[in-house]
């Protein structure tokens, strides 16, 4: 069950990109499973994908082609990842990629495939070519909310978010879409996110924003602590807009953009975790006066994974020693627990190495009855801080995972 | 439920060691959990410890005396970890020692104290204290098989193994009990393992030898990823044998004595993971092939720690991508996935990074509805090998762990 999640609506079109749709039986009958998206001509891509060496067949194609071409169309399945699929998963998606190039005329090497889903199986390439045509005759700018369910698996909810900005007498969109609900621990970014705006932006100034973009979103949420093989985070500049070319940092409108964007991330990301398998809370960790940010998003990603914290949170119960010792393993190996305040929203727990002697247990109780939570540390050490998004861990987490698949 | 596990019967005994328990009430009534083992004189004792940084006041305790002082006496309670408990925390485990040393006769400094349970909560030492002539009174060498149940927690079946060895005219015994069934993922050692044996070894033999037997038993099981806050692991060699001491590794009894004690410290550290919370499923995961062990621990951990591999594990579901998307994310940045080659039991799963040609999935669902599961993973860059010992994660995980202190 989601929390404090609703489908997105009245997602901003982004001039020039079209959007279209199909149910192509991949996996299951009858569920949109494909999606096509179309750049205009002269927008910009960059991207950023996972560190699993397992990458799938998908993933390394785009690596190779965002570094040399310039891409004319995105191509997305669910219900196989096309991972752990060897030689034949790379000679797959390639077929996949010189449909979709045959079908709107451009080359097949402009054309981005990913997919998500089940590892090892072969990608059923013939029934995803033969649902192309019906993605082509449905291709929008207002598809984006069509998208964002086509590109689902275990989750629950789509995910979009939009802003629009203004910079002096310039006007942007942003518009995302992401999906993604367990073996969610991106580690570059999250499995599947596709954001655009219709801002001319230079490929040096993209390929740097989408690393920032998903180091302060995707890179900093967690439902289980896997990472997965096809995790890719796409940006698209589209260079609709009216208005020069964005080309520095110092460009005003840079900074009003960079904000919109961010904040499309965050939200997008924090969705994930939202809808994580089997969520029934939403946990942010902070994780205060560090020495550096490594040592504090260790400790925020040592308690973000911990089973035990996950399954006390999904119970409500404050046993709160769990967060303690998770902190305590996360190889900050001189930490100075007598310097470590432990707080449950605003509930001081634990200082001086113990419980805190204005603790009372029925005001931690009621923090952990909300669906959203603050678990917040302060280490005592520097002025550093970073944080986490994460859920917990319930039987639906379980259900989920054994049932998927079968 | 336990895989597989029954409590032990016929534990031998260790002349000279004398094991006496107690039902004190910690933190539910009618159960057995207080237990005080007293040593011979002369008998040494060594011990490792976690690595946590919240360490429990007893091991802090533990790691001071055991450099300085000859042991005389143990004394281990369940029901509270007297972990994040401060300065206080200390103060109650010196009171405890106080009041053992105070029955046998002996300075408080020669007793090691033991706690497990809660964290964060104040140790009830009124109550411990009140316990402790109960424990004097029963106080006998064959006690062993009731000292594995006095300390057992969400443990639902006592561990206990034992072995004799003979080596020429010498005779030895040796036996060990362990508790430990969720936040199990031992540093140093586990969650209290006591290993004992007749035989004379010098100090510095059973410093060396504690390290090496937890390496090669202890160190190599996980049930959820989390380290305690209490874990101890404590050898000692009563020297009641007849015969003399043993001090060279190059002495033929030493090698018997090694292979003895392997023998029951990997039996009770699989006897962790068989009873592993929730534990439907008891599994080895061998990796083979590698550079170096490190890489292989890695890798071993990463699949072990997975959850997602773990609920395929308790669906008995073939969904076996999971383990290759483990071990792409182990951390091993230059894996060649192509030489990588997956066996579940005998059936080869995967090579040439996708699915082997042979493979035959009703084989796979064999074996994956057995209790015992074998995961081999051959690396194709090596000849070093590591195993690592773990469980499936089912409901109960989440039940037993959203259940337990409330």
């Amino acid at each position: 069950m989601p929390v404090n999640l609703k489908p997105p609506q009245n997602l901003l079109p982004i001039r020039g990109i079209m959007l279209g749709v199909a149910r192509a039986g991949i996996r299951k009958p009858d569920r949109k499973d494909l999606l096509v998206i179309t750049l205009p001509e002269g927008a910009r891509v960059a991207g950023v994908f996972t560190q699993n060496r397992y990458c799938a067949a998908p993933v390394q194609l785009c690596r190779e082609r965002l570094s040399t071409q310039q891409a004319m169309a995105l191509v997305v399945n669910t219900g196989c990842a096309n991972a752990g699929t060897g030689a034949a998963g790379l000679a797959h998606a390639r077929q996949t990629c010189a449909a979709v190039a045959q079908l709107l005329g451009c080359e097949p090497r402009r054309v981005l495939p990913f997919s998500t889903g089940v590892i090892l199986d072969a990608l059923p390439v013939e029934r995803l070519i033969a649902g192309l045509p019906q993605c082509m005759a449905n291709l929008a700018e207002t598809n984006w909310e069509s998208a964002a369910e086509a590109i689902m698996t275990t989750d629950t909810v789509a995910k979009g978010a939009s802003r629009s900005v203004s910079s002096g007498s310039r006007h942007f969109s942003v518009t995302g879409i992401a999906k993604g609900s367990g073996m969610i621990h991106p580690d570059m970014a999250t499995m599947l996110g596709y954001v655009a705006t219709d801002a001319a932006i230079t490929q040096a100034l993209l390929d740097q924003l989408v690393r920032e973009l998903a180091d302060v979103s995707f890179n900093r949420v967690t439902v289980d602590g896997d990472t997965s093989t096809n995790d890719s985070f796409i940006l698209i500049a589209a260079g609709t807009a009216d208005g020069s070319q964005i080309a520095s940092k110092q460009d005003p409108a840079y900074q009003a953009l960079l904000a919109a964007m961010t904040q499309v991330c965050v939200e997008l990301a924090q969705a994930l975790a939202r809808d994580g398998e089997g969520a029934t809370k939403f946990v942010t960790i902070n994780i205060e006066g560090g020495r550096d940010r490594a040592e504090c998003l260790k400790i925020a990603k040592a308690i973000a994974h911990s089973p035990l914290v996950k399954t006390a949170l999904f119970a409500s119960d404050p046993n709160l020693g769990r967060i303690l010792a998770a902190a305590g393993n996360a190889g900050v190996t001189d930490l100075d627990v007598n310097r470590v305040r432990l707080w449950l929203g605003s509930v001081l727990v634990a200082e001086n190495g113990g419980r805190s002697a204005s603790y009372v247990e029925a005001e931690a109780t009621a923090v952990m009855a909300q669906s959203e939570i603050l678990i917040r540390l302060e280490l005592g050490r520097g002025t550093a801080a970073e944080t986490v998004w994460t859920c917990d861990f319930s039987y639906d987490y379980v259900r989920i995972n054994a049932e998927y698949r079968t």
